[in-house]
């Protein structure tokens, strides 16, 4: 099925990324959740929670478990979440006598932030890649054109002349911002998830902590209390997500502007119309646009599920699931298109 | 490539629907610009536009045509539509000498847009059945529980005593209202788009509105002049979209709140957590919220759409893709779970 | 204070409507409340549940009442309505012994909503003046300019010759559906709320219909059954509302691009800049397009307030006043802003 | 005028917040803009571009200096920003022959944002004190509550035992990152703004960077080069004002539920009802709701503000004003709720 355009066979190859794309596959998802199975074992296992021959079955298990996902597909209609139904499943793989310690202390939660957390932690390096290279794009747009003659326009009208250096910089230096702000926020972000039932680690005795700085420590996380019903720190990331992409809407707004008409800019490549093949439409420049206004709108729902009741609330979290995979894609896909864009620009300014 | 829940192998379990998402697919969409180019031709040959021997030629190639796939999304990286090349491969499938009458006096956004409202037909009926569904749902619930006793809960305080089917009427009601507002709007809604390079229709000559009215009708669409750059039907149907999940989210928020404790409601099957079996979550209460959330928000963005520059804005249409078939879908899974929520339903009051 | 720009008293200049505005004072939503109570009082003494004396005495109070508004301002930071105060105050000013007869069986939401439902029917007529107003004006530049040529722009790029009087038809179209829309959804809006404390109208046995329609009339309203946590006709409304701005947005975003230099368009008057004095800001079409966004997003929330728990809730309620002043008042400056600029245009096209 | 509970006389007693108000009134702002003229004077005469005598000139004329505000009125209307006129205004007052070096190569938005700016700092002084208390406020209640026991709720569900502690952590672990989100972005937030008519400063020669240097450091702000279409930092600041209003929003919704009924809270105060006498609604935690949900929703337009065209933007920064002075004071209101609604906790759990 494709609803999304980011999950679109055709429409995807504009605006989606399938870096980015890869790592929200049903495959990379239970791949995460297997591996905070595995290392929560390993983890309870140093800590006395569970015997370290139970860590082991689990860990031989879990190497060459496969769910089925029709029963997946079931639990998620029933349960909300796949969670309890696949630990049924490696449960049933492990078998006697250390089935039962699987998940031991944990929640659905647990392993789907995790889960997600984890995945997060690989797309944070691709879109701080794409991010280098877009800047390194428009560094050398201004190192090529910088000094030429442009008429700047300010209220859209024709204002002073200016140099395509001054232009560029306000498309590169907000970018060189976001940078900043990424370092700042990703140790907030890219930490475990680990409370149980309610966030208590109850079942753990006093041994909760440490357990979770272990478990944090395998799966290359930073350690945290838990947050449950604390969005803060996803709220935040997907804030930065739509500072990217408004950042890069104004560059795709600017180019299309220039490409009016006129000799601001030549680009090579771009669109062909089916009514008039002598038009070539600034395509990638509009969907930059696309881009911004889409997540723009989507935070706003992020911001919503902050709203998040008592120990950890369903709808706010459901609410995130439709949110955020796809503010990231959209994010890979306006830098990916941000940075081809610059690629095709033959000429700026006079 | 799994993105969006809606399109989740697992999660469009429990947020999707199937039947709306089929109308999204690739496969349907294709079908249904293939409808538009044959009913085209045949009403630009009954108009004289094109030789009837031309229109017959174009609608014997439609019957077997198999587009290319691969080439048509390497056309939209380029281009950012599809057509372009969807209507090179037809003209080669045609063949000499009749190929070059394909599409003709149409533009990318004739086809997409009328293409979206055929499917966008069946759409609406499909919804309105669900919504019938639903309310049928609710006044059995109110025939078996109304005269029920029930706590009325004012700004979440108990307030006064009222009955069960005091507060069904305020699930049921706007449902109905809702009934209304689509059968008002329906006819602005499904009307075919047709309007050449810049709706001007320029190259029918004074033949314009004659082929576009045989157009509407042989694609069972009702006629209207072109609306390239008005998208105010479009944003009105999504306003309709949220505020059917916007009622069902109320529906679902009262149904979790009189689940939380208490004996106001039994519910049937329903949602187990991987710490606690012995929960049994409102997941379906909860998803119609998260679901009116998300269509809430995304309605905001079909209004910013509306911003639509000049006579076709690539920006602003490519942002509507994002947001109104998972809108739909999003409806359609609210009108399913709230059916199927009342059916859960063995007791409600006292 | 003037943290809002439509209540800045040199910004709302530019963004506000007088008229508008005055709607949304205290002192016209006092008037409101009182008009309520009286009605109440008159159409319960009718139906023999207060005296004819009772309804007299009230009726003779209200019509010198003055409210002691510093109380009001101190009841709605505790009650976060100034309801109860309001009738505390108004039951003093009766006295004994019909004093107790004030808002009997009446509820705060009650005279609120139907207070505001009040103002809305004359911000309906205003809005419905205005719109046909800038209707009117978008004919006169059809009647004068249609024939003149102008470039068709598609994309962003020029695309064909058109006319002007094309371009006019998409900026009018929607602004005439907008009328039939209007009345289409008008008769759901102006319709009396009354329902007591959960909307039973418990007090008033089996008269309550028979009251409430008496109010209606009394009050020149629609008699409909309680809408206390049914919010749908006030999220419709305001749809209709971003409908209006986004149409009039695409209208000022397209006087923007006409006006970035050449030739086709001449306005009269226009913003100055404190560092370009040759330069004429396009400023009236800029604000429509501030103007269509911010409604856009305010419209989010509307329906984020849909999700209105059991039979009152305070904060989805408190949430719609944050919102639907505002972009009735948005709404009035962007019609008003539309006709302005209309009337500015001395020249259009070649 | 009162459209914006915010400015409204009754309203903002539980909405608004007076100190935050107080820097958007019309005096804070000219005063603000006051400032700027005279420290840029001073700047250019400490760098040469004015003589000293001008630049006393101007400052004596400032200390005295009234607006004709009904003329401001008027120029907004025209020019959409207050500045021309305002500076003419100035530059009479000034006199010959130094009145024309008043605003020497400024341009209005160099006034208005770095006006903005002034006030921002004094704002975020004031949210920083408020998130102080309401920290505080939250440990109180731990070290009074935080033993006793609760039943944690997940899913809306009863889940297992935990303490007031527990849920307590919830509320304030994200208001402790918030202070940290604050510091790190507040470097970024108040820096001057000085570009000149498109961002060049191209009336200084090589005198630019170094009359702002002075003029950041006169004015107490940060230097930056111009951002004039970079709104970045005023986007991500959205951002934490709607984090911030988020968490409290938890918070409140929390105490709402808890208040529902049943013994786990008792709160001191609380809000009467004009029907039922008997109820105590918990007005301030639903106003945090409304408060959260509100923000939530501006936030998706500051950040559609991103798309800033060319060099200056009308509609993009028109867009601001009609967000960013609203999103401060739902903050701080939320903020001071929160203090308060904390102060009423008289018990909780048992």
């Amino acid at each position: 099925m494709t609803v999304s355009p980011f999950d679109h066979p055709l429409l995807s190859a504009l605006l989606g990324d399938d870096e980015a794309s890869r790592h929200f596959s049903v495959e990379a998802e239970i791949e995460a959740m297997l591996a905070f199975e595995r290392a929560l074992a390993e983890a309870e296992a140093e800590n006395g929670i569970i015997t370290r021959d139970a860590a082991a079955a689990i860990a031989a298990a879990l190497a060459t478990f496969q769910p089925d996902t029709a029963l997946l597909r079931a639990a998620v209609a029933k349960d909300g979440v796949m969670v309890p139904e696949l630990v049924r499943q490696i449960r049933a793989a492990v078998g006697e006598p250390h089935g039962e310690k699987v998940h031991f202390g944990a929640t659905s939660q647990d392993v789907i932030d995790t889960g997600l957390v984890l995945r997060l932690k690989s797309v944070v390096e691709h879109l701080g890649l794409l991010l280098t290279e877009t800047i390194i794009r428009l560094i050398s747009l201004e190192e090529r054109f910088g000094g030429r003659a442009l008429t700047g326009m300010t209220r859209m009208q024709p204002a002073i002349p200016i140099h395509i250096a001054d232009r560029i910089a306000a498309w590169r230096a907000p970018l060189e911002r976001h940078q900043e702000r990424l370092s700042g926020q990703s140790g907030r972000l890219l930490v475990v998830q680990f409370g149980g039932a309610a966030g208590t680690l109850e079942k753990l005795g006093d041994k909760g902590p440490a357990v979770r700085a272990v478990l944090a420590a395998k799966l290359g996380l930073g350690d945290a209390p838990q947050w449950q019903s604390q969005r803060d720190a996803l709220a935040d990331f997907a804030g930065w997500l739509s500072l990217v992409t408004g950042s890069l809407g104004k560059f795709g707004q600017d180019i299309g502007l220039m490409a009016q008409g006129g000799s601001e800019i030549e680009l090579s490549g771009g669109g062909g119309s089916s009514a008039m093949p002598h038009k070539q439409n600034p395509v990638k420049a509009e969907a930059l646009v696309a881009l911004a206004r889409f997540n723009a709108t989507q935070l706003s729902a992020m911001h919503q599920s902050l709203v998040h009741e008592q120990e950890r609330s369903g709808a706010a979290w459901t609410l995130e699931w439709l949110l955020l995979p796809q503010m990231v894609v959209a994010t890979a896909a306006s830098l990916r298109l941000a940075a081809e864009l610059a690629a095709q620009v033959e000429s700026l300014g006079h």
